[in-house]
This record gives structure tokens, sequence and C-alpha cells, in this order.
């Protein structure tokens, strides 16, 4: 018969650095498992700053045999074997008195890309696989991870259902043409004999028609997911792939239902200050920072499409050649538009609500007015758009005059009109684009350093 | 000046059912929103079972005023005003007493394909959109949810970052020709001057290569991705599209630790026995049920691939022709050889390690007799290989000899050999099909049913 294995392993993960921060120093040995972030010999006595990505704080090693440490270099993986205790030096409450060293994997100083100065963003972007261990991303990913579990935490508490949506769909978008098409299995003439789902596949560009069809079963979900754009827009808040948040929920009747839901959310996002925004923000501009601050404590201002333009109006007459583009009703608003009203007129993020339908999707609920939707987008400052949302129109005779409004087929949303001919709830929702967040809250210039592995044309690299 | 809007509505998320159903019962009228899964009209007395979906229990509604819910049907949406009581009936401890009813939306029995009686599995997939409605996708749905949530907590606690890798990838998986393509944005011939990233693109196979490289800065990584393969096979445990849960970390030497982690992370998930879970089980085989409880209790079995084989032969020759495939050592184990090991030999779920190096991909780590692999399978019953992983081959020279006896352009991989260089770690992890692994714990016969919108070849709707 075979035999159990009997492990010679402790089977157990080992202490991060994180943890043996935390822990209180004793006189029994420990092991710290880790990569050298910088080396300091002296005479008597050597030091390095050892991290292991689990924090944005290094430990102090101090080496009482300096050549223990003559053969150490940066970025090298080490394991330390010592005992932690108190430190005597400014910058650091504990330090690890280290007895052996083993140098698990070496590096060469002289070629290893992360260099201890500055490395232009460019540069790292090429380095994509290396670039993890700067600090900058190494908080970044921390912080992705933390806002990520705040988010989920809200939406569980408030009995929101996380769900996985299809990444490949049957929808093109309408045709808009930025959408990723997944190539048939041979290149032959349409109809396509060879399509691997019988039909053209897409990559989806949005979760919200899917998640409509679970809201109106299980009422309330969200997800966390990918999408896709093939735009070539290379601004500093493109990405051709990228992470959305969307939420969707059933018996909600007000666009500010929807607003509070957002402002609730972010809001628990902005109360957990850790560590690694601090190190983020380090560098950063005060005022941005204080404008962000300052928003967990107020209530934010919400103003209506109409009342935004009057406003941009205003300053256009005031300040003539500010703006590029004319503010004008019925006109989207341009990036210079969103970041003067939440930046200059607002000084915090702003919720602009009730835009015409016009120009707008077709499955916005259309208000009584009959010209403008049950919508809004939350504007925030540095970054612009981060939140859009609405209610969905429920009502089956107003939808089937919207397909013909929008000149869409029909029969393409069989599925979408069945979940209003069969019990059908009012229901809204919104989408928040996750990179813009962290953006936000992170004060990261551009979303290409908000993704471990961006991409956007022309560069896929990985 | 625009105006601060003085919104009219609550802003408050209304109470779930979930929520409503563990309130104290007071004289105040609450409001209950839901789906009408049942009506019952009496002479002095109607009842209505009322569902939202945040829970596996519906709430019942009771009408003194029977006329006051003539006009409810099943799969109607609701808005129900009245006060909660204790329940005298049996089956339920609560009930509301209902005052009024407004119908959100109508549901015409006739037409409504959701209906009382059992319907077949594919009948509800070929209604993917209002499946989520059914008790048992309810379940799944929320079942998903919290088995995430229970990962996310173990993984968290463990100082594991929760990554995104990238969906679109410059690997096609060493062209196994099991990769979805992205078409490139013209049908040119190659070199394909038209490709949006400039060069061909990939829907990823697997995560596992980008969290080497977060593993090689942060220590330790772990994510939920999407996975996509092209392929065929109609099995009830493949999707072309499926969710993978992936971790990777560093500082780990021995194939025992990451099977231990495999272990405490499912045991978590197996402890949290959901009223889901029961609602998905209650009419399943008892003996299955049974096995899978015992897993909690009991220290997973580990044997080596050689062992394993041995024991298989040692089978077939006691029972032959049971096998279709004859066990031999150099090949790979067969669907129905895994399920004997952990169904028959062992009775529960059974890690077997070290395969032979040559049946595995190119990055496992060599082990010293030079021809087994620090690698291992998860099987458990009824379901099949769960999980795999292994150590992964961090010695540059043993890395590139790989690279040679697998035939692999050693260029495409510069970035993934950088990793060795400059201070890679000993490190490893494993992949877990998420809807295998909500097959086994939901004891849900095929992953189509695990997933809330299922793709395979020649499927996709929605």
């Amino acid at each position: 018969m075979f035999k159990r294995f009997a492990s010679t392993s402790t089977g157990r993960l080992q202490p991060t650095i994180r943890q043996v921060l935390v822990l209180k120093p004793t006189n029994e040995n420990i092991y710290v498992n880790g990569w050298v972030k910088s080396v300091r010999l002296q005479k008597r006595v050597a030091f390095a700053m050892i991290q292991d990505g689990t924090s944005a704080q290094s430990l102090q090693a101090v080496f009482t045999n300096p050549s223990l440490a003559s053969g150490l270099t940066n970025g090298a993986s080490v394991r330390l074997t010592g005992r932690l205790s108190e430190s005597p030096g400014a910058g650091q409450e504990k330090e690890l008195q280290v007895e052996s060293l083993d140098i698990l994997g070496t590096c060469d100083p002289a070629k290893y890309p992360i260099q201890k100065q500055t490395m232009s963003v460019d540069y790292l972007r090429d380095h994509a696989h290396l670039r993890p261990r700067t600090d900058a991303t190494g908080s970044m990913l921390r912080l992705r991870d933390q806002t990520m579990r705040s988010l989920h935490d809200y939406f569980n508490r408030n009995d929101f259902c996380y769900a996985h949506t299809p990444i490949i769909t049957s929808s093109d978008a309408e045709g808009a043409g930025s959408t990723f098409r997944i190539a048939p299995i041979t290149t032959e003439p349409p109809p396509h004999p060879h399509e691997f789902f019988s039909q053209p596949a897409y990559l989806t560009v949005s979760s919200q028609l899917h998640l409509e069809a679970l809201a109106n079963a299980v009422s309330r979900v969200w997800t966390l997911s990918p999408c896709f754009r093939a735009e070539r827009s290379q601004t500093n808040r493109h990405l051709a792939e990228f992470w959305m948040l969307e939420a969707e929920w059933a018996f909600t009747r007000d666009v500010h239902d929807l607003c509070q839901v957002v402002e609730d959310s972010l809001k628990d996002v902005l109360r957990s200050d850790s560590p690694d925004r601090q190190a983020l923000w380090k560098n950063g501009d005060a005022s941005k920072r204080a404008m962000l601050d300052a928003a967990l404590n107020e209530t934010w201002t919400r103003m209506s499409y109409s009342d935004a333009v009057r406003e941009l109006q205003r300053h256009d007459t005031t300040a003539p050649g500010e703006f590029k583009f004319k503010p004008e009703w019925g006109k989207g608003l341009q990036s210079e538009h969103e970041r003067w009203l939440s930046e200059k007129l607002v000084g915090g993020p702003v919720f602009v609500v009730d835009y015409p339908a016009e120009i707008k999707p077709f499955y916005m609920r259309l208000n009584e007015d009959g010209r403008t939707a049950a919508c809004f987008d939350l504007l925030v400052p540095h970054v612009g758009e981060l939140v859009g949302g609405s209610l969905r129109e429920e009502r089956l005779d107003m939808l089937e005059q919207s397909f013909e409004k929008h000149r869409l087929d029909r029969a393409a949303y069989g599925w979408y009109l069945d979940l209003r001919k069969y019990g059908g709830a009012p229901h809204g929702g919104f989408g928040m684009g996750f990179e813009r967040l962290i953006s936000w809250i992170g004060g990261i210039e551009n979303v290409r350093e908000c993704i471990p592995m961006p991409r956007w044309a022309g560069r896929m690299l990985l």
C-alpha cells in the first residue's frame, strides 16, 4: 500500500516582513526572506534594507560582522537568520541582528535594469516585468488589492452578489468599431462556418446588459471585470484593456439613490488611508492631496447637466478662450469642461445628472420631461469622469421606441426585452474605471502606472 | 449659482429579504421588494412566497384581504407594505402581514418561460437570461460569491496581494492551437501591419507566467482571472471561458508547502456551509455529500505519482477491463484513473506529487532524481483534477536546458529568463478551476451550471 507522506517541510508559510515588523522582539532566531534594496558597508558594521513587497516599509538588517554582508548587492534575493530587536537608529522601530545569510538569487549590479536613481516612466514601462520591484509600483499593486477589498466589503455588507459576467460576447457594442473581434478559426468569408461559437464573437466593452439580467433575479449584483476598447486614443486615462467595477440593482427608481451608493462606497475607499497611499503621495502635489482628503468629509455636490452647462457658459463669457470647446446644451461635456467643473467650480467630486437623452445610450431611462435621461456622471478633480450610471428603461414600450430611435436590431436584443416582459423591476447601476480610481486616490498621473501590465494601441509587452 | 440638490429620495438601499428575515417583528410597517414565487388563494386569506435572490429563503406574505392578492402571478415583481410578525405556520419563522401591494412588473403566467415544474438543464441553458431566477442558479450565484470571499480572506490573511494580470497576451501558449486569437484590424496577410498591438494577440490560457513576475517583486500574489481555451471537447468539466484561481509565491522550496496552502485555503471554503450549499445538496447523493464533509476533518492524503501508478496497475490486474486505458509509468493519468484514485482508493481528496518531467510543462522544477518534476495535482471525488501546481524552475541553466528540450523560442521568453537573472527567488504556485470547485462543493454535475452565462464550442448566448 502507498504510504501517506510525512512531509519534511513545515507546511507553513514563513512570516513576511509586514508580519515581522509587528512582532515583539525576543531572543529567538527568526527567518526573513526578501530582496536587498540597499547596502551600507562600514568598518565595524554593515546595514542592508530588506524588502519583500508585503509592505511599503523595509526591514533594516544589521551585520555586526560586516564581512558577512560584503557579497550583498541590490536586487539579490536573500534569506536571513537573526534576532529581532528594537532599533536605536532613526527611521525604523525594529531591526534584525543578522547571524547568518543565504543568497538565494544573485543580482549583478552592473546589469540590473532597476537602478536606485529615478527612472523615467517610459523606461519602466519598457521593463514591465521588473517594474513591480520599484517602490511606486509595489505600492500601486497593494493599493489595488486594498481598494478591491474595501469595495468588496461595502458591496457584501449591502447584499450585492459578486458575479462573473462573460468576457466573450456576441455583442459588438452597436457596431461602434472599437470592439476587439475574436478571429474565426479559418479566414474564410462570411457567414463564417468556422466561427468557434457559431457566430462572430467579441470582447466585452461593459458587463452592464449581463448584470441587468442577474439583477432582475438576485436583486443586487456587482463585478470587477476586464473590459476592452480597441481605441487608438493615447491619453493618460485610456487603456485598451482595463478593469471596470460595475454594480446593478433592482427596486430603485431615483438617480439620487444611485449617486448615494457611489458616494458611500467611494468614501469607504477614501477612509482607508494606507501606508501605501501615503507612500504614493509622498512627492505628490499637496493641494491635490488636500482636495482629495476634503472629499471624505463633505457631502458631494450634485447638479443638473443644464445647470452645469449654464455655469460653463458663464465662465466662457467671463474668461473667453480658456475653453477650447464651446459649452452648449445638447452636446457632451468635454474633458476640459469636466475638469473645470470639479476642480474649479466645485473643488471636489461632483455628480452631474440628467444629461440630454439624445447623447446617451439606448438603455437609459427617459425622464418625465421627455428630453433628458435619468443618468449621472461623477466627475473628480484631476481625473475627470470616474463613474457613469443611470436608471435603465424598464418600460417595454419606451425601450422599443428607443431601439427605433437608435436604429438597433430588435431581434438581437430579444433576451433584453424579455427582462422587461417577465416581472421586470425598475433598476439601475453604474460603471467605474478601476484604474482611474487608483489614479485619483493614489495621485498617479497616468492609468498606465495604475495596472501591472498595461496594454494600449501598439503596446503589449509580456 | 447652481443649487446643491436636495434629493427627494432617502438615498439608502432598502432592506433586502435576507435582512428582513433577521429583523425583530415590530408594529411598524416595512417595505419589501421581490418576485412572486408562488401564490395560494383561499377564501379568507391568501399567501404568496416572495423572493429577492439575496437568500435561499423566501418570505411568506399573508393577505388577510385575499382580493388584494388576486392579481398576483408567478414571476411578477412587487413592492409590499406591511408588518413583520412571527409566523404560526410551519416552514418559516416570520411572515409579512400585507397592507398594500404595488405590482412593479407584471408577468403573464401563460408565457413565462420559468415554470414551477422541473425544467431540464438543456432548456434552462437555452434561457440563460432567465435561468438566474431558478432556485438552483440563484444558490449557485451566491455560492460563487461566498467562495470567492472565503478565498479572498484566506489569501489576505496570509499577505497575498490580489493582482489583475493581462487577459490579452502575446503568448500563444506554445502554439498548442487551443488559444483564441484577437483578429487583426484588417485581414491582410502577415506580417500584420494592422495588428492593433503591433504583434499577434491572444487570450490568456493562464496567468502563471505573469504572476511569476509579480511574485518575484511582492512575494505573494493571487488572482481569480478569466481564462480561455479554444477546445472543442464537450465534457462536463470544460468551458471555453472559465475562471481560474491562481496563486504564486516566492521563498518556497518544497512542493508540500504548496499542497498545504491549497489544503488550508480549501478547508476554509468547506468550513462555510451556507444555506445555499445546503439548498444545492438537498436532492443530491448522500454518499457524495458525506465524502465531501469528511474531507474537512482529515489530513489530505499525499502520494507520489509512482505510487499512484503502482496502485492503479495493481487494480488493473485485480479487476481487468475496468480501466479503458492501461496505467503506465511515464504516461499522464486518465480521467478514469484520477477518479478511481480519489473516489475508490482514498475516498477523499488526494495530492499526487512528482509526475515525470517529460509529460509536464517547461517551467516546472526538475527534482534531484533528474526524471520527475516538483509538481502536484489535487484530485477530488466526482470531479477529478481540481488543482495543479509546481515549484518553478528558478535555476537559469536548468531553465535554458528545458527550453531546448521543449523546443521553445528562447527569444520570446527573454523577460521570463530575466526573472531568474536578477535576484530570482525559489518560488511556486498553483491554478484551480473555479467552476470545478463550485461543482465539487455544490454537488453540481456540470460546470455549465457553475457559471452564470457559460460559453463552449458552438454556444455563446447573450
